[in-house]
């Protein structure tokens, strides 16, 4: 590890979370270090535009090269790129809003949103994060990871978003079991009240896991008796689909299609 | 200047362009450092997801948590939080899309994006970056900004991108006048064969130019004698009433109305 860059990269996490603009004595005090050291780290972030400078309070925000570069990950992403397709189809298929997303950490980062058909306002989720264990798509991925990462996840389960929000590990282990079973992953309000999700797993040519693909919409729209049972379906094919344009193999060993 | 916080970004910078997916010995030949400099570098960025190595190849691309942190930025943009409600309005009055940028070193980069309002499919174009001067939202920041930051972009212009692309310093200088004069920037197939924009310039509380707002659309309908006055005149006074939101001045020093 070089330890000027890790310190560089906690400044732009301290600017990431509850206060988006700090001074040097600010991020001195939470890097516990000297404030010249935190000075030259700035001058050197806010060179290539990775932070800024306020004009007028002198404090330090993140700067838009950052966002330069998340779009360069977006754009590289090769299950982002080969998502594009079948979420639209899977939003027509459906009539609800449809997220990829890869686990980043314990979160799950949507990559991709295709709106909903009949669109009112929607809001694009593109880079939003969400704790794994509170969406579809982060129980899809998991359930399908190696043993050891759902232990390790499994064993500090994140913090409740809503009082529908599972936190118990073995309750949590059994939706994975049952992910496992069925070819998808549920999710109850466990993140939003009024909203659920439906995910699937997609693999790539390694056969690991590279993310999820599902709806997410209304409760009363998506859990109802009727609609969860194509949806699921809808969701596992797109899914299955997707995995083999990424050159997943199917359970035998053969290449697609499966 | 951190020297390895330099060299660390230096690698982020390569990934972003023409070769995302880059291994060790090719980083270490484009930095001119030792393999193991890169290694430790990769490995501290890897930590913290700012890249990821790919497990078939080795190779490094760039990473999750820039997505993060790019989200970050624009949600805690003042200019582009309090676009969204004036550029869907915008967007409303004109029937056209509408962006809003600002300049990062000599382009500008579009942080927000109000679809037109009868819309077909249309790409998300936020965080989508241009040179400065073959942008209407590039020539309405650059005009409105410091004599001595005119004087430095005009001393290099941006490579053309179309056949219509002006890179002569003294032409571009007469459009800046221009823009000054009458309030607005003009582009015309400049970026792109067959868009053209209209901008205007939006000032922070500090009288200082936070960045621009304008329409892009077709040639034909924006250039078009009868509607380029109407949406020039639209899209100052919405670019006007944006500044007011973001506690700018008006000419005589009073704070709004102006």
């Amino acid at each position: 590890m070089v330890e000027s860059v890790k310190r560089a990269v906690r400044i732009l996490q301290e600017l990431t979370g509850a206060s988006p603009r700090l001074g040097v004595t600010d991020l001195a005090a939470r890097l516990g270090i000297s404030k010249s050291a935190v000075h030259g780290l700035l001058r050197t972030l806010e060179s290539d535009g990775l932070v800024v400078q306020d004009a007028e309070s002198g404090k330090y925000r993140l700067g838009p090269a950052l966002v330069i570069f998340g779009n360069a990950y977006l754009d590289t992403h090769e299950l982002r790129t080969r998502a594009v397709t079948w979420s639209n189809l899977l939003a027509a298929r459906t009539g609800e809003a449809v997220w990829v997303g890869v686990l980043v950490h314990d979160e799950v980062m949507v990559v991709h949103h295709a709106f909903r058909p009949e669109s009112v306002v929607q809001a694009l989720e593109t880079g939003a994060t969400l704790p794994w264990s509170a969406s579809a798509l982060g129980k899809a991925v998991v359930a399908f990871s190696s043993e050891e990462l759902q232990q390790r996840l499994l064993s500090t389960p994140p913090a409740a978003l809503t009082g529908r929000t599972i936190t118990e590990p073995a309750a949590l282990a059994a939706q994975l079991a049952r992910a496992r079973e069925v070819g998808y992953a549920l999710e109850s309000q466990e993140a939003t009240l009024g909203d659920a999700g439906i995910a699937a797993p997609v693999f790539d040519r390694t056969g690991a896991v590279a993310g999820a693909i599902g709806v997410i919409g209304p409760v009363e729209r998506l859990l109802d008796d009727e609609r969860r049972q194509s949806y699921a379906i809808a969701t596992r094919e797109t899914a299955r689909n997707l995995s083999r344009e990424l050159g997943a193999l199917r359970a035998d060993g053969r290449r697609a299609p499966f």
